[in-house]
């Protein structure tokens, strides 16, 4: 992932050095159950734990460097890690790796690594989360018109609205956690997954130190659905950041004004236009989602490896691994840091909300007249002639509102008067079942 | 979907007379709801429940025609629908539908829907894993070939092989059952999800007697993530059915034979060819299987609506709902009868098996001699070129088997025997925890 | 595709009607072909196309029925059609299909459905391409607001707006011409393409009468990155439908209401809120577009076919090809009508191009005062502090316009005065090359 | 994209340092342009064509860094490029991107790096071909089996094999170079395209220079619909590279062993298996295949940018701009290198033909048998039966060969004797036309 969109702790758990240090780690423990089962002497786990002349603890770029040369004459990874190890432990680094087959370091060391990368998204999420229930509670009151394709609908709450969304990253807080206990597994069982020359505790002994559990049948490899259950989960998640995004690019439209990114000190918008104020966080993070979600396809794919395995899936997630976490890792935080400092201008939404002449009242209208015997075609018909010729009138000079277009028509007059009109239209009533809702998402206060 | 893929059981289920039954429901139940808490005469309630002239229990194409064509004058599905059955109703319609807004109907009927399309999907995983089940007891211990990257790799079983299939449905499995929970909610909140109009408790009432829960805050429609993440699971269990019908194509290439798809009497393989026995069967799953990946993509694409609806999502679901539900159905249920039928060729796998000279014991050999003092690297190369021997010597009449290449390499010749060669090559070894690994999928016996 | 998004004319090309007619012809003309070479005999050529007692020019339901029904047995549909052709035909019969396969039928009938889809598809953005180009002359100079980001920017016309579109339809329809040829060609080579028992000269017989290219190697089938090809230049064209969709969806938004769809006497807009008017054609659209853009992939995943060929393709294309056509063909003949009927609101446009009191302008007031010996950052500080001045005053009261706020800044002062001013914001000058831009366009008038 | 997968000469052209100076020059050429126009002073162009103290024919990673600097403040790129330049060119740079707008920079640029990065896709095409071409007719007239479904169908040359892909690449080299032009286009036009401050001869003059044609519409940007075509274009050569991968992975299957990757000297397998010979880079090429084809999704999401534009696309781009590009550029070369060195095994090759005992000749003793009277499902079963003795005999001590159990059948021993049969069944048959079909791809010798 381009640097641009990379946040450190998310970077460091993909990097080259990480990956040997896990790898280390998975052969030492290796070596050390093999030990307590007699299979190698005790004194060569201990000397493999100890990694003889290599600082395991600390796996330096000049490390990398020297793996990576004995790779390009070996050409397998684990073979040149194996044999710079083994170059630094000396004699007893004949008993690394017994019976173990490349797979098993891989397989269980990117286990480590996306769980590790979920435990940042998770995190990320809650901070999410965090700025949405502040917001939420902060303008549980704010009216703000609701809006149904593009149009004005009825009167809800700002609050209501980042509510939702606040659940949905409660949802996708729950699927980040499935998501992570779909690939917390570890395989050590050989070749083809027969622990022919391996035994099974073994396998549960490394898992058990990692936290890992232990994957019931591994055919050389931990099976590729796991791994695209995980990225189709990311890609939900990326999914909620382009909705709440768009709700703010939407709500920033200069037509709309009622909400807006923070504009920056020394900020710029255009190079052309000193005036520009643009919601570019969150048109950002709308291209990110894309990205996530483009990375599931290849992800889906992998599923289908061939017999026991074969080695498609491994550039793909080289690739995918970083990039997939590292772009929603950067955006769930420029989310959380958007929403916490996002402008909120009530007193606009108020504006807006009266904009069209009091027709998004019109449900409450024709349940009144339905309720004062009027059919419902009879009252839809009344409701909507009046609705159409205040629409209509917009912004005209001569324009009357709903509530008056309402009186002028004779079925309405029948049945109800201006203060029943009035009382009927009381935009109290959309907010009166604001509380069961936030109790339902944010539990009774 | 086209007819060719479509079993009626899953067809029904998306039928509109299926649609407008539950739309029915759904309005009667609410109307009692509200009748329950004084909102409506409970004598309406009474009446839309009995649906007038309307035959609301046996909705026919007839109906569906006549609602189609008044949708033709609305251009509204609901208001169509509502018009058709209110005419039925006469006088007490006027209390139907009451402070709900049209999604309110469709969402909780798509989601009885797709709970139902789910219930269908999760009985056929159930019987692909029966007959793999089956299967696998049966090759428990049947030696097979295992491959890594197509090439011989160890011996394994083909019990071990379905095993390992078995637990990737089991795992698809509880996917299905968590999509189901996903979309099992019902929305009934009015235009913008307030309740401005309606009482919270008629939302409850109506989903509690269609067995969905209530969800907790719908803007208009219920949010779409859950749906992006039940097709997410339809496009993950599609790539097991993939993995399993690439494994089964493998192993009927003419050059592997170890297994058949059925061919029936009076079946005919290829127009131009009368020699051929084609799995056709397993190719046509992985063309399925693509087809249910690709209609994941709309649906991501969908959790984005603007403000608190659009529609765009709606021609998406009409297409996908039916044609990913119906493709995976299909698919799954002839993925169980084409492995309850698969013809298995044990001794063809024995001679496969046996092909490659000897060397997929390998592995076992190099453990032998790094037990026997030689070091990894010294234990490779000499293991290494012995099997480069034999693997370059296939086909030809003076060529030797990898145990005679092996004891002609001194660093072997000096540390082992024929007859320690011999132990060490034992396939029995494979097969040792074969028990193991069946214990953990199906249990102990 | 479901009923309501498909075009009588587009299913008629994939009927099973249509395409046993299309075989009927394929197989009479290679039989014609072989007779003119002599390999069978010229009355069993004529036999073959009189068809004997089937009336091939109008294959009915029954036909297809019958068919379908020989299929059940015999498994696989070029022979059951060959069986049901050969009982009408007779003796002759036997020279029927003579040293080829089926795919030569199946992928050259899928030749000639493709191309008539395209010259569809072709005439459907000609129709949208002719509804733009009207609507772009009609509004070639009225004045509306450029956007980016959402925030106004400097004022551009309506016209200008839909030339754009315009000229990207123009692209799509190059691109469909392309697309066509790229899936216009015909494969007569038998089963693995080396043409063993069936001389070149029938392909290029029955390529020249179906108005085919001849496939140069076909190895039992057209390769598939034809197909890829072809379905990807369809996911393009959808992306430009869902771009002037969400123009339309953005224009009607109640803030904008710069344009709107047509809204039909006694068409209904909700169910619960009489006054609504939605932009349900152009949300519609954005959904289609969706679809079609999802079935690029299981398109592009068919190219790798195993060796010579695999019928994997073949259940994605039962699906997508007349999925994806007809999805595109319905969307495109919407939205030429929509865009014919599209009512615009050139007022309203003026009224929101004035709305945020002359700021639009300020890059023209920038270039002025570089152009009085400013520096460009001097510029810029001056331009932007007077335009955030008016952006956060707007609605106020004592709200002052742009050029107001800029004489208060003494940079400007000092270089400018009102009159000055005006002239550096007169809006003509953004309109002096809409001429330009529309010879490039639509050619010099 | 991981420096594994990346080759120099691509990633160059999406260094920082290359960006910019293509920056630099857009600005250059568009000052000069507008001195020869008048609008600003001659002097001026040459002081910003000259850098001042700015070194800008080799702009170096600590420039990158203080630009990355600025950028901080400003949030804004362009800007901040702008401003480092113009402290450099000093008092004349104030007369620099007059008119323009940030994405005249940014689109233009971008349009130079695809250019030449499809500059290279090409060779790289063309570095393919001349591999397979030379292979090709390396192995003209080398017999192989032809595989459909992967079960033997008839006999072919590994050379008309080669020659299928050969062609598939050239379409795709066609459809490169189509995609290039999609590109190569140039917007210079201001805020939303009007040119309302910039001259349209400006563009002219930029696009000439860089050898790209002028945009008729941009609206801000270089419309998305030509980027979409772009990658999607990549996706449909990975959809070649990966056929291709595929084929060698079957090939090189333990059971098959027609052809193997080169194997190095030093080269290790595996890390368990010593004997390991793995496709890995065929392996991997798969892979990558399925990265580029999820890097056309996103891009196809591009297309809808709001209005006149957003800057979601741009996120989008940073990234698959560089790892489509790389990661196709490095496929197809690692695909060249591959095929060059693939070591064939044509002995391997006859003896796989031979080994269904002769069952792939049926066709050829079907038509014989149609030609000797018999009617066509007459021979069809006659032919059948022998076959499915021959097929279900392989292996067995005492099977027979089809030649044997064709005579065997009554309906054949009637019409054929053994000399008829082996004439009917002479593979020279299968390669009469393979001349042709290498006219029509390589031209005539």
């Amino acid at each position: 992932m381009v640097p641009r969109y990379t946040r450190p702790q998310m970077a460091e758990i993909w990097s080259p050095e990480a990956r040997y240090r896990i790898w280390f780690e998975i052969e030492a423990l290796a070596a050390e159950a093999m030990a307590e089962l007699g299979t190698i002497p005790a004194e060569a786990a201990r000397a493999i734990r100890e990694g003889g002349t290599r600082k395991t603890a600390n796996i330096t770029t000049a490390d990398v460097d020297r793996i990576d040369e004995i790779e390009r004459v070996t050409r397998h990874d684990v073979i040149a890690f194996l044999t710079w190890l083994g170059e630094g432990i000396g004699e007893h680094a004949r008993y690394m790796h017994q019976g173990m087959t490349s797979s098993d370091v891989l397989d269980t060391c990117l286990a480590v690594q996306m769980t590790r990368a979920a435990d940042l998204l998770i995190a990320d999420v809650e901070a999410v989360m965090a700025a949405l229930r502040a917001r939420a509670l902060e303008h549980k009151y704010t009216p703000t018109i609701g809006r149904s394709h593009g149009i004005h609908a009825e009167p809800t709450t700002f609050g209501l609205k980042l509510a939702g969304h606040y659940v949905e990253f409660a949802r996708n807080l729950d699927r980040l956690k499935a998501a992570r206990a779909e690939v917390a597994t570890c395989a050590i069982s050989g070749p083809v997954g027969t622990f022919a020359s391996v035994d099974p505790r073994v396998e549960a002994h490394v898992a058990n130190h990692l936290g890992l559990a232990v994957e019931p049948v591994s055919t050389q490899v931990i099976p590729r659905d796991r791994h695209a259950a995980f990225f189709c989960a990311l890609a939900v998640v990326a999914g909620a950041v382009e909705r709440l995004a768009t709700e703010v690019r939407h709500l920033q439209r200069s037509e709309v004004r009622e909400a807006e990114e923070f504009f920056h000190a020394g900020q710029k918008g255009s190079s052309a236009m000193p005036h520009k104020r643009n919601p570019v966080l969150s048109e950002n993070l709308t291209g990110l989602a894309r990205l996530v979600r483009g990375y599931a396809f290849p992800a889906l794919e992998n599923i289908t490896l061939w017999h026991e395995r074969d080695i498609s899936h491994s550039s793909v997630e080289r690739v995918i691994g970083p990039d997939s976490t590292i772009a929603l890792d950067f955006a769930l935080m420029r989310l959380a840091g958007m929403m916490e400092k996002l402008t909120i201008y009530s007193e606009r939404m108020e504006e807006n909300l009266e904009s069209l002449g009091g027709v998004v009242h019109s449900q409450k209208v024709l349940l009144a007249l339905t309720q004062a015997g009027l059919s419902r075609e009879g009252s839809y018909a009344a409701v909507q002639k009046a609705a159409m010729e205040t629409w209509l009138g917009l912004g005209k000079a001569d324009a009357r509102r709903f509530a008056e277009n309402l009186l002028a028509v004779p079925e309405v007059a029948a049945r109800m008067d201006a203060g029943a009109l009035s009382a009927a239209m009381d935009p109290q009533r959309d907010f009166r079942h604001v509380d069961t809702v936030f109790a339902r998402v944010f539990g009774t206060p």
